[in-house]
């Protein structure tokens, strides 16, 4: 059986985990990767696999089964997920909450006119994180979500350290509190603010001779980002931030918990939790295997984009219904 | 919009859970009860809803949209779910494992034969806990699965302290053990023998003038229930157990640990849990969300068996695919 030909537009931290991911899969291959940067200058981690300029992607359009789409939300995938829709599968990550209607719809109109199938915001949140609300609220109709992300680095919050003034270097970490995660999975229905939710701890790198104070409060007092929240700021040498926090650590819960019964005398809680120990490793291990389910749908003549809630389950395994059955029902 | 008509096939703990799920979901409304007992002393909660003998069912197949078959596993549903699959859509909760891949095969006959969807094996374990373990798979292809149950109430086990001789009533609760289950999810992947995963903690109450000691013993000993588990066995009066015992709580966890990186240096857990004061409520739940699924894939035109892993997670939701999307992703 031929195996499924994975193609990788944008080679960052994405890009590398989806490299690593299609290793771990016995039906797929790496194809090619596209980058932005001087393709004779970008060396890859597996041999043999060519590497060419992302303008230069239509030529090859036959070479590759699913695009996988590895930029970033803010500016890449909305020009890239509708422009390579029209060309190849795809499959994105688009993880700007607010914005997925409209992504939806141009990407959707750019696959069918290719003929194409194209998901689109893939991931952990959104993505698993989704699928998780979703089936908690359809089967327990009468209850409360809640979802809880980290303990985690959040690339968001790290950038805005590092613009502070006097700031060299930094990274936040995204923490949920204990005692609130315990409340919901107790059952007692909380309400929680923003600040009851999560804290913020921040580990800062100050230029010599800054004033720390101040960085400290203008971390604190920074609107959107950590007035609302309980932050800490820590300050730290560049050696030990290199050391103790290069990694990308994540994760989250997600809770439905809901009654039934005569008169909703009956508490049930769902929970789904994550603890990843590379955010973009386990996030590209989701990609490529949505990418599976694209190649099977795009084989059955289906064109237009989709997302993680359109998706059988089934059609992510490599197993055949009869083996998924017998060993995994 | 017309509702969803729900037809209820045995009316038991499942069957009034179904009952009052039903409630639940404005899309939907229960049709009609068919139960082997004489109709007419049979009284339902819903007003208004009429009850007739299972062996008229076929005088009423223009009444129901899908049927949910709420009979048990070891000798209802496998008569039943073919039976009814050729009359209406269906939707069962098949759980004996090692007999899927039998029930799967003559259930898609029958339901392709009438022109019907007839979901088997709906429910937590089997159903949410499998889908936990597909998605965990096709994500982590590299890794281990970890499930377990409890504290729950095991009605197999509950009755086989019945049969023991010298006891006049008993329950029986599966407890996953606490310190398995933290090594599971720390990450450790550990190997685990039976008796490390789960105990079992038994209340019995014996008969007049019974021996005791000879009770435990038996309980104990007896080979493939108590044998292989570390065992508990308490004595308690029947006002006890009435009063104490009576709820049907059950739960679990399945994990899916893995590893990604160049050299698998990256670890994640990730883990699906389930805290359940009503095992039967929360999967009659189950069971209509599905029912739903059945519907919309009948009026597509589908027809055959199909299990948890063939339905897209937007099948089970009341809401358009514009509002999960703007909603839930």
């Amino acid at each position: 059986m031929s195996k499924i030909r994975i193609g990788i537009a944008g080679y960052g931290n994405l890009g590398r985990g989806v490299e690593l991911a299609v290793r771990q899969n016995p039906d797929m291959e790496l194809s090619c990767v596209f980058t932005r940067r001087d393709p004779s200058k970008l060396s890859i981690l597996t041999e043999g696999v060519p590497v060419y300029s992302i303008n230069d992607a239509a030529a090859h359009k036959d070479d590759i089964d699913v695009l996988i789409l590895c930029g970033g939300s803010a500016t890449d995938l909305p020009v890239q997920g509708p422009f390579f829709a029209e060309l190849f599968n795809t499959v994105d990550s688009f993880d700007t909450h607010a914005r997925i209607p409209e992504h939806f719809a141009k990407v959707d109109e750019a696959a069918k006119k290719g003929g194409n199938v194209s998901m689109i915001s893939v991931g952990w949140d959104p993505g698993m994180f989704s699928v998780a609300r979703l089936y908690g609220s359809c089967i327990l109709p009468e209850g409360r979500d809640y979802t809880f992300w980290g303990k985690g680095v959040s690339q968001g919050h790290s950038d805005a350290i590092r613009r502070v003034k006097g700031v060299k270097d930094g990274k936040q970490y995204t923490i949920p509190v204990e005692s609130a995660v315990e409340a919901v999975r107790n059952g007692e229905d909380p309400e929680l603010t923003t600040r009851q939710k999560h804290l913020r701890e921040c580990f800062v790198v100050a230029e010599e001779g800054a004033d720390k104070a101040q960085i400290e409060q203008d971390i604190k007092t920074m609107p959107n980002y950590f007035a609302d929240y309980d932050t800490t700021v820590h300050f730290i040498s560049q050696e030990e931030l290199d050391r103790d926090h290069s990694g990308i650590p994540h994760g989250g819960f997600v809770f439905r918990t809901g009654r039934t019964g005569v008169d909703k005398e009956t508490k049930h809680v769902v929970e789904y939790r994550l603890n990843l120990g590379s955010n973009p490793e386990f996030t590209s291990s989701i990609l490529v295997a949505y990418a599976r389910a694209v190649y099977r749908l795009s084989s059955e003549g289906v064109s237009g984009a989709k997302t993680v809630f359109d998706i059988a389950p089934a059609y992510l395994s490599p197993l055949s219904g009869d083996e998924i059955r017998a060993k995994m029902l």
